[in-house]
């Protein structure tokens, strides 16, 4: 097992961490992602980085990073769409306006939470008209991400402007991440493979 | 020859127009990019556009699309690094500190320029160390950029904040290319090809 590994399914936290040259491996812990009455969003998110990185199944050696992104409007999380019209109605909602993207990561090893922090982005959509709502919601890109839409995939068109990371908008802030791993000495830089 | 025409050597452009799904050509138009005397940052990333969408080789049909990006710190604009000290010297004046990107882009038809805009966002490093730079200038990927950093690959790690449009910073600025392409009836949104 490698040294640094990232509980998380999400194949673009993968593509991000992987952008680097690190060497890592990667697994999926099951952990319930419901929130916890009376949790505001900022603490749903590290909670759920938190637990993902300590539910890992990994050497006591090994530095664990769990991460958790959320999309806030008005208040509310939206979650992944269950259906089209459910896609339909996430992203109505974000027309034209700004929402907020929060991440939180957490860094575990041995058991023990060793960074856990949460960095906040903001999102202005364009205003997307029926034509565009109908045809996206008919690609496959809405459905396995929350809020419904893919900042680095077709979804890139509805957005007008990023205020913060852009990183911690796909699902991981790479600046943070990476300076987290360095400051606990958990790779070299000189061992990247960036040929 | 397809309807749409990327008048663009970069890799990075064509990555961007693809990922819509939209069906287009691309071709390289051998324009001279040195500042005229007196023009101010905007101006030239504008010029250039037009230029390059002019200069390409299509039928009087095709919608040409052209870009040019600049990457401005200090009122200085910085082109592409021509080697290692170079680079260095480039990446330490954007280290700790926010600069400006502006992309122009032109589309043309049958020699008319009928949209010429820029778009400008500001992107802000984390303090970049000593050890990061010397890394990073050895790996291939300051050499062919402007401002000797990619966005998207392994430089995303030193963008702390972006404030504006992503795409942008990349090369192309998609909500508002798009929302040229739609407005002057250049494709359909049923025809792109999106799984």
């Amino acid at each position: 097992m490698r040294k640094i590994v990232l509980a998380s399914a999400s194949p673009r936290r993968r593509e991000l961490l992987g952008s680097l040259g690190l060497d890592f491996d990667s697994c999926v812990s099951g952990v319930e992602e419901d929130p916890i009455e009376g949790e505001i969003p900022a603490e749903h998110a590290l909670r759920l980085a938190r637990e993902k990185a300590l539910a890992a199944l990994v050497s006591p050696e090994s530095f664990v990073i769990g991460a958790d992104t959320i999309v806030i409007i008005d208040g509310e999380v939206l979650g992944k769409p269950q259906d089209r019209a459910h896609a339909v109605e996430m992203l109505r909602k974000l027309s034209g306006r700004t929402h907020r993207v929060i991440t939180g990561f957490a860094v575990v090893r041995g058991g023990v939470v060793l960074v856990s922090r949460t960095i906040e982005s903001s999102v202005l959509f364009k205003d997307i008209s029926a034509k565009e709502l109908e045809w996206y919601t008919r690609t496959p890109e809405p459905y396995d991400k929350a809020g419904g839409y893919a900042v680095q995939g077709i979804g890139a068109f509805f957005i007008r402007e990023i205020h913060g990371s852009y990183t911690n908008v796909i699902g991981l802030p790479l600046a943070e991440v990476v300076e987290a791993l360095e400051d606990l000495d958990a790779f070299r830089l000189e061992d990247l493979d960036c040929g």
